[in-house]
């Protein structure tokens, strides 16, 4: 009852060939890096000629260009969605960070094209992936803005104190992300655990033996 | 009095004229970048001929190699004696901020080369850094240690744990060191400050209105 070979490339939809051909592209760059990547070897993966990859995206620069936007688009949205608006600060903070740690867990390859290989090549890459963290950068500035009002009316926090303090937490987000990956055994709950407890308590609490809890 | 201008240019001692063209060589691949930036355009900016600098390093491939090691052993040996080891755990690593704060505000060009210009161009110069980045890495986290034994005799901060600290720190020196540089106005110690808090403290803390105090 198996389709046919080739009944099934012929009715496969347009979308789905080229997400098949996306998810290839980012696996081979995300593993392979950029320059040593070749076009032939993500045909091969996507399991379509090379010629459609062309047809699809003119060159090896625009389908490189054309992952950094998939995976960065990904990545904001999933930490969007991970930081429910409505609970208290610090869980906020915590769904926020679980979410972008299962992310950066799940897709090893899209995180590696943002975080290493996006930023080694150049430009035109370099400039793409500057303009999704800017815009992790005020996501996060405005939830530390929502949490500080929360907490108190009249707040200490100024807008440059705010933007320094997403900077930090954005960075070590980054840094994080790419040990936990690297490192055997971490996990992304663990990782999340780290930097939740880094960020909203502090060395001086945790030197203390203090961790955060969600309860 | 003055001397005589090609009298002056003889008696340089080699090690001053090596060091003006590593110096020019750092502002001009700081600022313009490693591609853009020429060797002639870093003879002129030196005051030497062109065969000079090349007789000195046989490359531009090279002389930027020997710039991404240079700043990188200028910064690490500033972060190092920075943090004095007889301090209280807190003092220490403000005293360690503010020096990593301040050499990167007082060498903007140096540390645009490690944070954005040898990752930005690929091998061998992403190597270069990752090696400086693990070295800094593993001095935090040889800090956190020490801070952990000191406040409590039984450390309930497993290694992995420090590791993981350290990531996160060093993640947002770098970080915020960048928007220091970038943004008008927000001077090292400032920078320091909010990072100190941000780790020191953590969000709770600061979300309640309390500031770390070095008093």
């Amino acid at each position: 009852m198996g389709p046919v070979k080739g009944v099934r490339s012929k009715r496969m939809p347009r979308a789905v060939r080229e997400r098949q051909m996306m998810d290839a592209a980012v696996r081979t760059f995300g593993q392979r890096g950029y320059r040593a990547a070749s076009m032939d070897e993500i045909a091969e993966l996507a399991g379509v000629s090379k010629p459609l990859v062309y047809l699809y995206l003119n060159s090896k620069e625009e389908l490189f260009t054309a992952c950094i936007r998939r995976e960065a688009d990904a990545l904001i949205a999933a930490v969007r969605a991970g930081a429910e608006p409505r609970l208290a600060a610090d869980r906020q903070l915590w769904a926020g960070l679980a979410a972008f740690f299962t992310h950066t867990a799940v897709n090893p390859d899209g995180w590696a094209i943002l975080h290493r290989q996006a930023r080694t090549h150049g430009e035109p890459f370099a400039a793409e992936v500057a303009t999704m963290r800017d815009e992790i950068v005020a996501f996060v500035t405005g939830l530390i803005g929502a949490a500080a009002r929360e907490t108190h009316r009249e707040s200490e926090l100024a807008a440059r104190d705010m933007a320094g303090l997403a900077q930090a937490l954005v960075g070590a987000a980054e840094s994080l992300a790419g040990w936990a990956n690297e490192t055997e055994g971490v996990s992304a709950k663990e990782a999340a655990g780290t930097l939740m407890n880094f960020a909203w308590m502090g060395l001086g609490d945790l030197m203390k033996g203090a961790r955060w809890s969600a309860r």
